[in-house]
């Protein structure tokens, strides 16, 4: 089934708990904080639904559809049709949605796509968590929900045994009891991104864990609104700009991101997916094509954003009277390399395409890793190579566009502020949007979104590590040296 | 005279107009964008006049007693004192106000030090420029005055054969008309950083003009509250924080830019220093110690950053619990050499004087350059190591601080958001700093300020290119070649 | 045909002049500075010959079989087959042959897919150019020969006008006499790579020319044996090395740069293929897929080099005990990740095939110049790193592997420079390689062709900026503001 | 005493044991791989001796005069001095000698400086270690003589625990045998630049050693001459280059490095300066102004070596008529601020001086420490960007000078090499040189010497760390966030 934008919105009207410092919030949807970028999810909905994106957005099964994101794919031609699919989201929401509906709905579906991974660790209480992906998988395409995950413990808590020497409960998130019906969980996850928008919160473990820490291994869905979750969001950055004209990013694309706090909640057995098992916690998303299908997406949402930026930058140029520049035009052209570049690697992915023993594929690993670590090393960068670009263009307009609104004050803006080439509202509003996308908070929150959204460097850099064909590389100097030995 | 705060603030109450988008302020000193930085302009000045502080920030001469920043130096004991000044003025405002009353003052004093510079070009109307610098001098200095600049043109407006080329005015300011009395201005000049604190402005051109510029080529002071003169502020990025808990600097020290709009203003004879003459509009900055002068301040502000940046960077690896990684390590101890090879640079510009004909002496103008380079080079990846430091610190914080008001959230928060080593509340603060400096809409207008506050890159390395002693070092070239070409 | 790498060697010693310095080279194919590397490319020739290689090397056309790089590819399959071939190639050489045989046979089989662009000019002399192009193209496949070009005037000669201004002949190639029977060259061309080891040159021009340059604007093809012929060989590195041991690269693969003199040197018609046409001659590159396919061999080409520098930097942490280090393995995940995205980047060329109006195909050209700009960026900090990676272990092996050869003094040697895990002999292999990769001066010699091989950095990354979707771009900035102009 | 260079070269011809490769040199003053450079040196001397640089180079104490940089310096005025003797001697070697007479000194007189601390140890045999050095400081100024040192362990050889656990003995040099006439040392220490041309050798560790290091813990100082010890030199740079012209630098100023190996190597406790003390051993140079002072020297070194890359990036620009591009210009700006930043600091470090109790003085440590850092972070990227800015010059020139020699030749080089600026031979010299210094196996052996000789990038950040005021630093922290915490 596809929901549409208003079924979405009803859902999440679930009297969830949200926190903006002592703000208590109950209804997202309405509150200013939150209500646009809400209405943007909403839109994204009907557009997955709208017939006209059937082929795009969509796919069948057992005579029913369900959004593509939600695909196993068997095929190159899979793996492309998913690929457009998180485009056509990306480009809605211009890369700034990093955890839209279509991400951790991927690393649900890859999970999915290899159960029997949940079954290796030590059985738990009879269940048969394998039963349990499958069924939630089914379920989460069935209702068409949105999923956000919180798979990281508290930053100033990651040395369990550090806590324990000194007799003092970590804060992380654990089991504090268990029984027949299910388990209860105390305890806080970070970062909940999108948490706030989502109908249902993934629990995991992305980093690995201690061996002692078994009743940290816990890994299940919890629907936002469920008793004793409380989310507690970090600063809203939609409201810093005056109007939407002012900040025509920060004020719809807001996602939001969350500590959950989870006080005396139970989960059902049916609920949980991984329980007692620090290995199997972590390993679920390496063994299943879990972590490789979410983070493809992210390589696509990415792209956006980069295709944007590029965008802006010959915009800007042109703006400032600097396109003709050489220099100018050099940093233009090496930005169109670096897109390039990523368009490259991203197409890269289906030509070097891997296959699975049960039929399915994924995207080249190590191509996808590779265009992370490229993400990463270079975002920041880009936005400091525009922010050079745009000189000091932001700080010389007006503080807000109202000054259009006073018809003395704009006949003034217009005559000293506009250009032989542009009108002096075209380039308010050229540089509101450049930065509301490079100087804001909102765009700061980008700049260390980029930085960590899959860990840190050597995280990421350690995925690379990991699936590189060492064995080939050292032979290439094994063999010079083997030749070399013998008389010249 | 050495004002108090308390002064200060009754004369910048002059009725100046600045515009925040639409509305209309009047009183700088009340309005709540601007109430705070003025208080904190003014507990500077109440610093400066405090008699403990009398040798660190004043000096004497014929009787009276001065602003350091006013004191023509003439020996290395001069210079010294001098940068213990700005020092302390830096200190006071964590190298966050630029323009602080020291900068322009001692651009002044620098042309004032040389005032026959003035007289060089084509007299203009039988005025003696010369006499008005010398006298505008003392009168800053005796009135204990707080000066900013507006030397450059509105940046779409750099081609003025352009807008004659298509019949069109640009809107660069210019006089428009002049008599015995004085000139008339119109037009726009940006970028008056803290202008709407300041006492006077001055206009002027820091750009080379073309031969053609002959009315742009007007260098003069204007009272901020001159008839015909409007400040249109850029955003005020002093109320994006609730409370100056939840943002500690921005709240504070948020100097301003505006830009400056002249409708017929007029200014009298002895407010000009040149007129006609667009080659030295711009030379008087070269020609003199102002440009040395006014930009070794902005070295010593930049300094008192420095440090900052480094002592947070050190709080954050210990507050993430980072600090005795090895990687961390090298990165603290490589910011630490950067803090060393800046403050080594401005005290090798005391040991490198250099000495006029006239008695006087400035810093090394090559060392000075350089660290304008330095800062130029290395702010923006400084505040990306920081950043990259800080992990999602700053998100996983409750959105502002009013969490503490509440004593059962406080007691969650507590419980939760504590570690081993520090409280809650401690890390709370300390991140809603770390982001306020490196994060907040308030951080990235410093980045760009830091980026274009001499000028853009190009225009810096061209500093640095005009000074470095080509002959010298092509000359050891030339040694080695000539020493070569002899037989072995 | 395919040859042998006997046959090879046979036609290069058809008396070709040749100087190192003041020595006048005679035969090539003996002679110590040479001899190695024409070696190699004869056992480049037999290995493409070998009836076990057919398919990956060769294929058929009208009964008889040619080499694959003259392949004009018609389907994604025959790029992926092209590109298998130039992987044999550039790994049989480690990449360090930058333009082997498959280079400029690539390019001429690229401007043979559109001949009618030869004829696009005026006509010269009633010569049917595109009949030249297509006849000698197969004359190339037919004879299976190894070319070179020659396409960038001399360094200190690229301003015409100066010279003329100054009434003195510039020293670029040009045509200064022409009949019937063909036109006379006289002067000089660079910088013709592998041109001492090749059959015939083409010469001709890369970058724009003049519109008075008609004399320079001559497209050719010359065998290296012509009278009037001279190569000026730059110094060869191929002797630097004690012994095939001591560099096992640079004794081996030097495949040097030649300035090539032409005095009186006559051609034929037949061999003309652009005459008389300053925008044609360079135009040729751009459209046809010539310029296309010939820098796709390079990407080829670096991946193979890249590969073999990703090994060694492993091989070395392994030999330097460093392995397990954090620093070191993540700095060897970043290396991998590089190796990931060259190699994403080179299968997306496929994945994004363009397709011509004649039915053939090339690699997606956007991609293409992305990953020359990528190796540009990218070469010499890879190096640099490896380098630091080194520590300082090349200069803690004697001075050559001669010590092996001395009993006592390998006693001693193996005594105390072994390892635990590795013998010194080992060490000393590796660390010799090591060097000769990236600190001999051979290794300098690549640095430099990595730097300019497809011209300085604003020169690729102008071939970005031409060919980026500027508009689509643009009209993504365009949308935003459009979406935001209306009421929130 | 003031030698001559002819003493100097007598001194040194005595009988020391050299290896390049199995070859055994016995007269380092008359070997084409040394002479040149063993010439240089007592050039050197000679300039030193010379009376008109009597009062640069030297100084006098009680009737003697001794090298100036065997002086304690008491003052700002001897630190300048200092520093004048060091740019007189890099000057001459255009910096290129790493370890010329005055590095080694310099760090000597450090530790003579404040002798006690040889003392503080366990005092092993009833020596008084402190009068050793006493003693041997005055020695060594007295006979005047060129020190080098090997103060690290063998790469492979850090980790004796290792060793241990599989029973061998590791090859580093140790203590093997002692009595009461002196010890016994065996093994091998890396990597005593310069000890080739020197007189002695200090042995000692500069790296922590584990306390169960005893007999490592050894800090002696050697003849080259004396039985037992043997220097295995690593490839000579001297020899690569066909003539002086083609090879300016590498034939003259190659300093060689090697390692030291000692069979049976008797020390007299007289020439013992530590002993059985691991701690000690590597404390001695912190302690005292050993490293502080040895340093200073060679970030005076490095400036000369800078100011020749920027006067050679200059005179590059200029023969490319690259010199007016606004991208090279500013490039070149960057560079000539690179030079001033690194003048400045270290002017900076004579007017920051810090004193110790015994009135003695040295220069500021953490500036000293930031020049080193500088050094280490920027010198490989400015030789890139000068290579860069090369293009392919080198490679277009003939392969040796020898072309001059033969008219004919040198007159068709003369026609088509020479540009409208430049005769052929000098662009010819003025590249050679260029890749002397940038291109050449030399050339890359500074390249890793720049990286390593105080050794790698985390021992520098760590001398930062070390030094820097982190409680001032994180103060500046603590106040703003003290001041934010009380009401708005």
């Amino acid at each position: 089934m596809l929901r549409t934008g208003k079924e979405y919105l009803e859902r999440i009207r679930d009297g969830r708990r949200v926190l903006i410092g002592r703000e208590r919030v109950t209804d997202v949807t309405t509150h200013p904080a939150f209500a646009n970028a809400a209405r943007m999810y909403a839109a994204m909905y009907d557009m997955k639904a709208d017939p006209a994106q059937r082929e795009r957005m969509s796919f069948e099964e057992g005579g029913e559809r369900f959004s593509l994101y939600f695909l196993m794919p068997k095929s190159r031609e899979d793996l492309v049709r998913r690929t457009a699919c998180h485009r056509a989201i990306a480009d809605f929401s211009h890369g700034l949605l990093g955890r839209s509906p279509d991400h951790v709905a991927s690393s649900f579906t890859g999970l999915a796509m290899k159960p029997e991974v949940f079954d290796s660790g030590g059985a738990s209480r009879n269940q048969k968590f394998s039963q349990h992906v499958v069924n939630f998988y089914k379920r989460f395409r069935r209702e068409d929900l949105f999923l956000a995950y919180a798979i990281l413990p508290p930053q100033g808590a990651r040395s369990p045994e550090l806590y324990e020497s000194r007799d003092r409960q970590p804060p992380t998130l654990r089991v504090t009891k268990e029984d027949d019906s299910g388990v209860t969980l105390n305890g806080m996850k970070m970062l909940a991104t999108g948490a706030v928008f989502a109908d249902e919160v993934i629990i995991g473990n992305i980093l690995p864990l201690a061996p002692s820490q078994v009743k940290e291994s816990v890994t299940c869905a919890l629907p936002i609104g469920t008793p004793g979750v409380t989310l507690w969001a970090r600063k809203p950055l939609s409201l810093s700009a005056k109007s939407r004209a002012d900040g025509p990013l920060s004020t719809m694309f807001d996602e939001t991101d969350s500590m959950v706090v989870c006080e005396d909640v139970k989960v059902p057995w049916e609920r949980v997916f991984v329980h007692d098992d620090p290995e199997l916690s972590r390993a679920i998303y390496i063994r299943t094509p879990g972590h490789v299908m979410s983070n493809h997406q992210s390589n696509v949402r990415f792209w956006a954003k980069l295709r944007l930026l590029v965008g802006l930058a010959s915009k800007i140029a042109k703006s400032n009277g600097a396109h003709a520049i050489p220099a100018v035009r050099e940093t233009l052209g090496r930005l169109a390399a670096m897109e390039a570049c990523y368009a490259g690697m991203i197409e890269g992915q289906h030509q070097g395409l891997e296959r699975l023993p049960t039929g399915h594929v994924h995207v080249n690993r190590r191509y996808m890793y590779a265009a992370v670590n490229y993400a990463l090393e270079n975002h920041a960068g880009i936005c400091d190579l525009i922010r050079t670009l745009m000189g000091g263009g932001a700080f010389q307009l007006p503080a807000d566009s109202s000054v259009l609104e006073d018809p003395e004050l704009a006949r003034i803006f217009e005559s000293y502020w506009s250009t032989l080439e542009q009108s002096a509202e075209e380039r308010l509003r050229l540089f509101k949007l450049a930065w509301d996308l490079l100087g804001s908070e909102f765009a700061m929150r980008h700049d260390q979104y980029e930085k960590f959204y899959v860990g840190p460097s050597f995280v990421v850099r350690n995925y690379n590590f990991m699936y590189a064909p060492w064995d080939e590389l050292e032979g290439l100097v094994d063999g010079i040296v083997a030749a070399s030995a013998q008389p010249k």
